[in-house]
């Protein structure tokens, strides 16, 4: 596998074409066959794979912060007669058990942002299928807010998984088609084992799709759409818009070094340290210094940077099983840097750089290793960097008479930056205990070593003495644990109380298609997945069912 | 394997002794080491396997039906320093794949059998520790609504999976501990990757059990622990209860007949029909009635065995893939049926018929086979027969110009048999759709099929010329596909909307359980399960992160 790299930008997408054109950007998708993140497939007829991905995601966060006049997206295809075949199967097939459960986790969360983006930045999404949309891209126009499809007698929506390839839709498909476009669930189960799938009328009948339109009338259609899309949404936001620029990293064999995160590796403990620094220049205070600041803000580049970060382990790093997760610096830069966003979070850019933390956090704690925080003296577990300790599987913080205290809470851990449940990652801690949640928000000021163990605020405070030996073991005992058995204990965990659609597509639904993606019926010699495509060859069922 | 079969009595139970006294039910766990339902493991430490459960499942049902004084049951062990060393792992670790799933989701069962008898009868649950509770042991505990240990300085509870066997607590444990029990979820994390577990007040202040007692004061503790929960529930009930006889049944190599329900099976297709008749003798319109009929009455019997053939074909018959399902009779005896229930649901026994008919529903919906409901002119999809369609994947009903409207609603489809969501089958169907709710709820008399079509209560309604074609191909598709794929669909379509503690257990924890009894680091040669207990023997993992 090669080094997978999560920097894209529009001058150099290689699938993608985003045109925006006052309220309306079009982002059109033309998939070059070979350009493609590993060898041994091509990604014909606009099918996918991790890169389109990447640029994809790149797309819709770049929207979100340059173009602030923009207020509704419209998602097509700029090939003929096929809006796009989803997953590339090839692809699918001769990758990794680990590397397809990361692709489909990281093709959710892109999916997932395009509805907050609509949900929370006003810009409405509108998917134009102007041909064939099946499995993965079918799913892709589930994420929109309204779907319009060619009626030309053959284009199709359509899940083929199950009938051709013996796997689930893996990108939420099932979840969205009853639960977000209330398909009824026997017309689901027809639909999503037939594998030519549905066209016009019936297609809106059932609500796969909001409506269709003859090729001859489609383009107009969809302009119209548009446009009534566009002046539903909020009033516009005050530009200019601000660019991301590439992150500055610094990588060597064992260390990947950005200007506020390190990201430290130990193959051989199977451990990486995650070091996220407090600010150390002056932050902007107010929207007219966030414009000019870009993405040079600690607010944006530390979480930028961290966001990397993450991406970086899922995928380059595969058997670093436990990640420590630190906090450098001066809490009082947090605190002062989330004053600014929390205060002027109503102004468009400034609640994007919210938004984009909180994804940015949701990624973290969607990440399959165990996650120590580990609060040293002098360290900047404020705020919202206390929310990495809050989405740690657990939290050693040293009892030092000499230490002063570094946990402090702002409006960041109050709400701002919910889970995927929509529970906040405090409530989530004191689930069931109303009480301990309300003293902790009460408490003024910081909490040392024993005021945050007596408060719930952190799992063990080992003294001096134990530190060391204590940690170590914790982390040894940690990396050494059933990976497997770990990456499902923690996505139980971590995800307490309510389920949201959000929490479904990753819980049962990705869970369910995770197993299957170990089963011999789908991945086995003999397998549906592996098999697809190869002439003559057809797959050979166990007929047990589970 | 052998054949299992799901008939007990207290009598001749191997595992358990069922004591009543008063209000207070004692079940002592006392499991034979050599009892087991196949050859190759033996059951030490008070360990199970399937056939304890089925006990237990009995016990809890017949306290419900034959002790209507009852108001708490006290589990505990009558093994010295032992409570439950949870599901035998040599058991475990030679049971096929689609076995160790079944097992899971029986046991789960039984667990929310206890808590809805809890909940709804007004039997409260109280767990006695009397010594270790280990891994299933303690998700036994966790099913109860208080939990007892005794503080002798060595007894824990403990969830040893993740850390001893490279699996997860497969029975609800890690839901419960932090959505029941509110455990903190980075307390939950240290102790579900400790062997040891937790003992004495450790246990109590991290909210694992409710409290600890010394060995000398532990009886006296439990006794009036009981006491208190007794006074606790509801008012007595009016006895006498009513005995479960043993059912009828006549099974042949391809056919198991009862007298109201019919199982055909077809090995070569993978389709079996599952035949449910309605009421052809007169039935009990009220409790007076009811008492005397005891379980030969319609309401109890045929639902008995709708369960008993439903286990069966889990357990017994693996490789078929599509259950027809199927109503007989005169759906005015449905009506009549469901009316009685109905109208007296407040009468003690009545309502526990109700809440059977519930169970074997929610069943029948985590029976992990497509589920195709088959209404033929002359059958009897009426009322609860018509929840068996509502359960489907699908529903074919004929278009017969010359039948009767054979569907037709009750008070069993507005709300008495939910699922376990809380919606009702028909709020799920019309997830999304409160009008076309509203229509058929107002809807007066029977649907022919035009009219259940036209209403959304059916898939498809071909008519005579098309009929025979369209079912035969339907099933013949669908038994070809990959079983997983299908499993997996239709655990994720079949929960439409929100989530429940108990869909959680079933979903998330469950399907990744699956996941794991399938990964090569618990099953594979070297994997923590198989080598669970062999000397000498350490597992490998393979440290991919998933």
């Amino acid at each position: 596998m090669r080094l997978i790299r999560f920097a894209a930008e529009p001058s150099s997408y290689q699938h993608w074409q985003l045109e925006v054109r006052d309220q309306v950007a079009t982002l059109g998708m033309k998939v070059r066959e070979d350009r493609t993140v590993d060898d041994g497939y091509t990604l014909k007829l606009n099918s996918y794979d991790l890169g389109v991905d990447i640029e994809l995601a790149d797309a819709v966060r770049r929207l979100r912060f340059s173009h602030p006049q923009v207020r509704v997206l419209v998602l097509t295809s700029l090939r003929e007669r096929v809006f796009c075949a989803g997953a590339n199967i090839m692809m699918l097939g001769r990758s990794s058990h680990p590397f397809k459960v990361n692709f489909c986790k990281f093709t959710n969360e892109t999916r997932l942002a395009l509805e907050e983006m609509s949900a929370e930045s006003g810009i409405a999404t509108l998917c134009a299928l102007n041909g064939a949309a099946s499995g993965g891209g079918y799913e892709l126009a589930l994420a929109c807010d309204k779907i319009i499809l060619v009626d030309d007698g053959s284009s199709a929506v359509s899940l083929p998984e199950v009938p051709l390839l013996g796997v689930l839709p893996g990108t939420g498909g099932l979840t969205r088609v009853t639960d977000k476009r209330k398909v009824r669930r026997d017309l689901a189960d027809f639909f999503a084992t037939t594998a030519e799938g549905v066209r016009g009328s019936r297609a809106v009948e059932w609500k796969l799709v909001d409506e269709v339109a003859p090729r001859a009338r489609f383009e107009r259609r969809v302009t119209e759409l548009a446009r009534e899309l566009a002046t539903r949404g909020d009033p516009a936001k005050e530009g200019p818009g601000i660019e991301l620029e590439p992150l500055d990293k610094d990588e060597s064999q064992d260390r990947v070094r950005y200007r506020y995160v390190c990201l430290e590796i130990d193959r051989a403990r199977k451990v990486a340290s995650l070091t996220v620094k407090a600010p150390d220049t002056p932050q902007p205070e107010d929207p007219r210094g966030f414009a000019p600041a870009g993405c040079s803000a600690w607010a944006l580049a530390a979480w930028r940077e961290l966001d990397d970060a993450i991406l970086h382990l899922r995928f380059n790093e595969p058997t670093i099983g436990v990640i420590l997760l630190k906090a450098e610096g001066d809490p009082q830069a947090v605190l002062a840097a989330d004053r600014a966003v929390a205060l002027h979070r109503n102004h468009w850019l400034v609640r994007e750089i919210l938004l984009h933390q909180k994804r940015v956090l949701k990624r973290l704690d969607l990440t399959a290793r165990s996650l120590f925080a580990v609060i040293e003296p002098r360290s900047a577990f404020a705020g919202s960097l206390f929310e990495l300790a809050l989405a740690a599987d657990r939290s050693y913080m040293l009892n030092s008479s000499d230490a002063p205290s570094v946990i402090q809470l702002s409006e960041h851990n109050r709400g701002l930056m919910p889970t995927s449940s929509g529970l906040s990652r405090l409530e989530v801690r004191f689930f069931g205990d109303p009480d301990g949640l309300a003293r902790v928000l009460a408490h003024q000021d910081g909490f040392d070593a024993g005021q945050a163990l007596a408060a719930g605020l952190i799992t063990f405070a080992p003294d001096e003495i134990d530190w060391e030996d204590e940690l170590r073991l914790a982390v040894e005992e940690r990396a050494a644990m059933s990976p497997d058995a770990l990456t499902a204990m923690e996505a139980n965990l971590r995800f307490v109380g309510p389920e949201t659609m959000e929490t479904k597509i990753f819980g049962r639904l990705s869970a369910w298609q995770n197993w299957i993606f170990t089963r011999r019926n789908a991945t086995g010699e003999k397998g549906a997945l592996t098999l697809y495509g190869k002439t003559g060859a057809r797959p050979e069922f166990d007929f047990a069912r589970t």
